[in-house]
Parts: C-alpha cells; sequence; structure tokens
C-alpha cells in the first residue's frame, strides 16, 4: 500500500516543524521532510548563493529543487511511508508572487510547476498573522531567513489565502496554542480518512 | 538606438562559433555570449555537477540560467550593442524534448520559459547530419560534452527543425563551407533589414 503524502504551507514560525512532528506521531511515523531541499540547489537558494536574480529565475529554481526532491518523496511513498512535507508548490507560488508584486503571472507559477510535484493528500495551510510569525522566530533565537520581512510576509500571507482557495487547502488557525492545532489537523484527517484514533 | 539580438542554433560542431565571429565581423562588432552560461548554474549544467537529475529538473535550471542571462542580454541591447547568442530558448527544448522521450511536453518546454526569454530579431538554425557534426567535434580533439551522443542527437536534430517551423527560425545548411554559410545568413539578415552590406 502507497504511503500518505501530506504537505504544511506557511511562513516561518508558523508551526509547522512542531505539527509535522505531533502527525507523524500520530500515524505511527512518516518521513519529515522540507524545501528548500538539503540539495545542491535547494541549499543555495536558502543561502541566497545566487545573488541578486530576476524573480522568474529564482521560482524556476525552487521548482527545479523541488522536482528532484518529488522523486525521492515518490520513492517513500512507493514503498509504503508516510511522508510529510514542509513547504512545496504553495510556497514557491506565494513567495514568488510577492516578489513578482505587480508583475505576479499566478497561471505560470502554477503552469511551470507542473512537472515537478505529485498531488499531495492533503495539504494544511497553517494561516497567521507575520507579526506573531516573526515574535515567535525572534523569540527562538532564530536566524531570520532572507524572505521573512513584515510588509513582505504581508503579501505572502495573501498569496497563501488566495492559493488555499484555488487548491482546497486546509487552512488552520496557526495563532492557536501547537497541540490544539495538532487536534484540528488530525480531526481534519480523521474526518478525510487519512486517520483513525486508536 | 537599441542593438539587435541574434541567436543561433544547433549541435555542437554546426560551426555556430566561426558563424557568430563572421557575423559579429560584417556588422561592424557584437557581444558574443552562449548557453549554458558561465554562472554558477550554467557552468554545473555544462559539467553535469547537479548528477543523475529528471529531465524537468533540468529543463527548469536551463530556463533559470537563461533567466539571468536574459538581464545581461537587455542591458546590452539597451546601450545599443548588437548581441549574438550561442543557443538560447530553442536548445532547451530541443535538448530536454529528446531527454523526455515520449513524455516530452512540448507547451510546457515554451511555457515555462515565457519569463526567461526576450524575442530575438532573429534565429538561425544551423541544420547537419549529426554524423558529421560530430565527426567535426572529434577532429578538433575537443571533449564531446554529456549531451552529445549519435542517437540522441538525431532526435535533437528532429526537435530543432520542428521548433524551426514554430517559431519562423532561419533553416541554414550547416554542411556548407562556413564562408558559405556566413554568406547565406547574411544575405538573409540583408534581406531582413538587418544588414547592409558596405
Amino acid at each position: 500500500m502507497k504511503g500518505k503524502f501530506i504537505v504544511l504551507e506557511g511562513v516561518d514560525g508558523s508551526g509547522k516543524t512542531t505539527l509535522a512532528k505531533r502527525i507523524a506521531e500520530a500515524v505511527g511515523g512518516a518521513d519529515l521532510t522540507f524545501e528548500p531541499t538539503k540539495g545542491v540547489l535547494g541549499a543555495a537558494l536558502r543561502s541566497g548563493s545566487f545573488g541578486d536574480i530576476p524573480p522568474a529565475a529564482e521560482a524556476l529554481m525552487f521548482a527545479a529543487d523541488r522536482a528532484i526532491h518529488t522523486e525521492e518523496i515518490k520513492k517513500a511513498l512507493d514503498s509504503g511511508r508516510w511522508v510529510i512535507c514542509d513547504r512545496y508548490l504553495g510556497s514557491t507560488v506565494a513567495y514568488q508572487s510577492a516578489s513578482f508584486g505587480d508583475a505576479a503571472d499566478w497561471d505560470w507559477l502554477l503552469s511551470m510547476q507542473s512537472k515537478s510535484v505529485i498531488e499531495p493528500d492533503m495539504t494544511i495551510l497553517l494561516d497567521i498573522d507575520p507579526e506573531v510569525s516573526l515574535k515567535r522566530v525572534n523569540s527562538r533565537g532564530e536566524e531570520i531567513s532572507r524572505f521573512e520581512k513584515l510588509d513582505f510576509l504581508k503579501k505572502v500571507r495573501s498569496a497563501y489565502l488566495r492559493l488555499a482557495d484555488i487548491l482546497d487547502y486546509q487552512v488552520v488557525d496557526a495563532t492557536m496554542d501547537p497541540e490544539k492545532v495538532a487536534e484540528t489537523v488530525l480531526g481534519i484527517m480523521e474526518k478525510k480518512g487519512l486517520y483513525a484514533p486508536q
């Protein structure tokens, strides 16, 4: 039997890592993975080592990193393992459409990724006011990634919510207590037949 | 006045480098450039240092490299300089559609590049039987790139010719003497009002 593929979307500090661990625990184990990946492309995108490049080039590189990652995800699913992925197609659309500003072309951001992705069994959007998420990231003393600036994150949040409408994401209020978030998500999974409490 | 943008397409050994120099000479100077570029991505694609990756990932990386390159080309054109580019959009379609085999999706290979390119003033396809071009490459003692294998190149040639139809490339018989090739191309440029002999 094939494993299930669950995607978590949301800005840094929205609680994706904590939720991924809780879901894995509840379903009896899962491969936890993330994007941009630890591969050559992903690492370079994360650090910004490509320098000041056009938003289209960055979007294409995220999609390339995802195409490589998707091959690994497929292998895990085929061998029956669950995969929980922190960021996937939606991150590139949300962050890159914010980078493009008025020139954002949603059709292109979606269609150019069509060879990079497989359909997740469920995508959860952890929705949060970026002022709250930035405070969380600051309080845990983490370095704030080059993508996480308040004004920019407000655009990312809007894009995420628009995307949730288009692609039928499950939107969950990420300002709730982490355990409440996990309960909500497991409840959704139960309704979808993805999870049965023991 | 903006410079003109000329693209040369064709397999290795089709005479693109020699032709680029002859056109530059004829029009009184031009920036000669090529793809994959000397940038981080281009160099990695050339050497194959990304390893064994899905064709879609490779296609997306070529497009990303092109998007960055196009910014430089635009600057040169805006400052009035001519640019002659060895490989552009067509190379990714021709080589990657050959890599994809039966799964080649031409619409995607073209549309995913839409943010990476500008319209050239002219694209020349130097058409040649790959058996002839491979002999030329061998005879000059060059290392044959990982893309240049006979069976594969036959598919690339077909894809190039199909693309020439779709995108209105000027197809020139590249088995002719290099000087004859240059004369033919300059003749086409004259007819198109891109060149006036002194």
